[in-house]
């Protein structure tokens, strides 16, 4: 498929990964993933050179409830062919963000011209799966009314570190009824590759965070009257956890703008 | 096996399920059930004549929860073979309680003189069989350190009626550490026939408890700080239903004297 013209109008079935990945490898589409390929699993990436994926991998293996890793690229190759057999990691995403030592530098949607041949990339689970496993089993998931996602907080607790990688651990918050707080445990626990069940419930000061104070302001943090917070480890971990290790050359995702896979997000689930 | 005379010290395999009933059987055991054939099931008896067993038999299918049952007697037969091949209700309980009118009349340690051609025996689960669950994760259950129970509370829950047979909720309480909570949540959910997952968690008073006011006094009711109460179906819940149905005749275990089945706890996992 060659690149689409800008300002085209590209009719495409927003249903299926591949013609998603198509027209997004073509430049198509620079948008959010959240609405597209609904019940294909998304991922978030990190890149980066060899010499520091032995601890990037380390650390995943050492707190995998934040780094839920679902593939791990060969050095240098573009593809990840147990996510999908098409897939070239350097143009299928719709936006990626580059950084030098630990500091954002760009943000390009494609990295064909950054790309290395000691590069490796990490793919991670992410919440969208759960969260389709949840709206399935008939809980109400508010923010997603207002077109927002779950709020995502710093807590006080340490992930495990492995060589540079370190940091906190970060959350993201649902607020459920009790009968609904336990009916989403049970649905999460059958995810462990997406991170699982919840990390703690009730009391958020017990895990240093306060409700009104959002990382980066990201998502909702609502929790009416009645309702009990919940909280999942969260796949922006790793980032932080990389922002601290400062590596010289790294490529992630643009927020919101995932990998879209070819596996369904039921395969995920363990029982 | 014939009867032991009191005051003779009986020694028996206390690990054994059979050997445990027949010397309760021989009347050389009329203590509580708790430290008893660790590993295998224990059950609540509920034993009413023929005309009351439909209405109950539906009361227990319309709230499974607090009724989970496991075995139901043919008419005027002593005998539940799927629970153990040599067990006779009417000799295998160390204590029984009679109620005449719905009103508690007598407790003996043997009810075959009470027996009648056109009783109905109901055995229901017990929450026992996912304590030894939780033990065996790890979990601490501090009111068995203290050698009583969990604490047993009415909530403002009706359950769902059955001809005469109505009445509310009642829960048992847990408290937990939030991760200790989610496991607590997940490997309960494991036994949905000994009362399953958690009907709730968090504030008591949405249910209508006062955590200080127990139920006839009964079990634990300490919330120590940083923990979280967990609420569970109760199986005393269909005596309260009995006891407001009036049934001219019925008899039950006597409190935490329960009956020992051969059924493994283990065996009532459903994952």
């Amino acid at each position: 498929m060659s690149a689409i013209p800008p300002g085209n109008v590209v009719t495409w079935d927003r249903t299926d990964p591949r013609a998603a990945r198509c027209v997004i490898r073509s430049g198509g589409y620079t948008g959010y993933t959240a609405a597209i390929a609904a019940g294909y699993v998304q991922a978030n990436i990190c890149i980066l050179p060899r010499d520091w994926s032995a601890d990037f991998l380390l650390y995943c293996q050492r707190n995998s409830k934040p780094c839920p890793l679902i593939a791990r690229s060969d050095v240098g190759d573009p593809r990840l062919p147990t996510l999908a057999e098409d897939l070239d990691i350097r143009t299928d995403i719709p936006r990626y963000h580059i950084f030098c030592d630990g500091e954002f530098t760009e943000e390009v949607s494609d990295i064909s011209s950054h790309w290395r041949d000691d590069l490796v990339t990490f793919a991670l689970g992410c919440s969208f799966s759960f969260e389709e496993a949840m709206l399935e089993a008939g809980l109400r998931l508010k923010f997603l009314e207002r077109n927002s996602v779950a709020g995502v907080y710093v807590t006080n607790i340490d992930t495990v570190p492995a060589g540079p990688f370190r940091g906190p651990l970060l959350v993201t918050m649902r607020a459920f009824k009790p009968a609904d707080a336990i009916r989403a445990i049970q649905i999460t626990s059958r995810f462990p590759n997406v991170h699982g069940a919840p990390v703690h419930i009730g009391d958020p000061a017990s895990i240093g965070v306060d409700l009104s104070r959002r990382y980066q302001n990201v998502g909702d943090g609502e929790v009416a009257a009645g309702e009990i917070p919940v909280f999942w480890a969260c796949g922006l971990t790793p980032q932080l956890a990389v922002k601290s290790a400062k590596p010289p050359f790294c490529i992630t995702h643009a927020p919101s703008s995932m990998l879209i896979t070819d596996l369904r997000n039921a395969s995920l689930a363990v029982l």
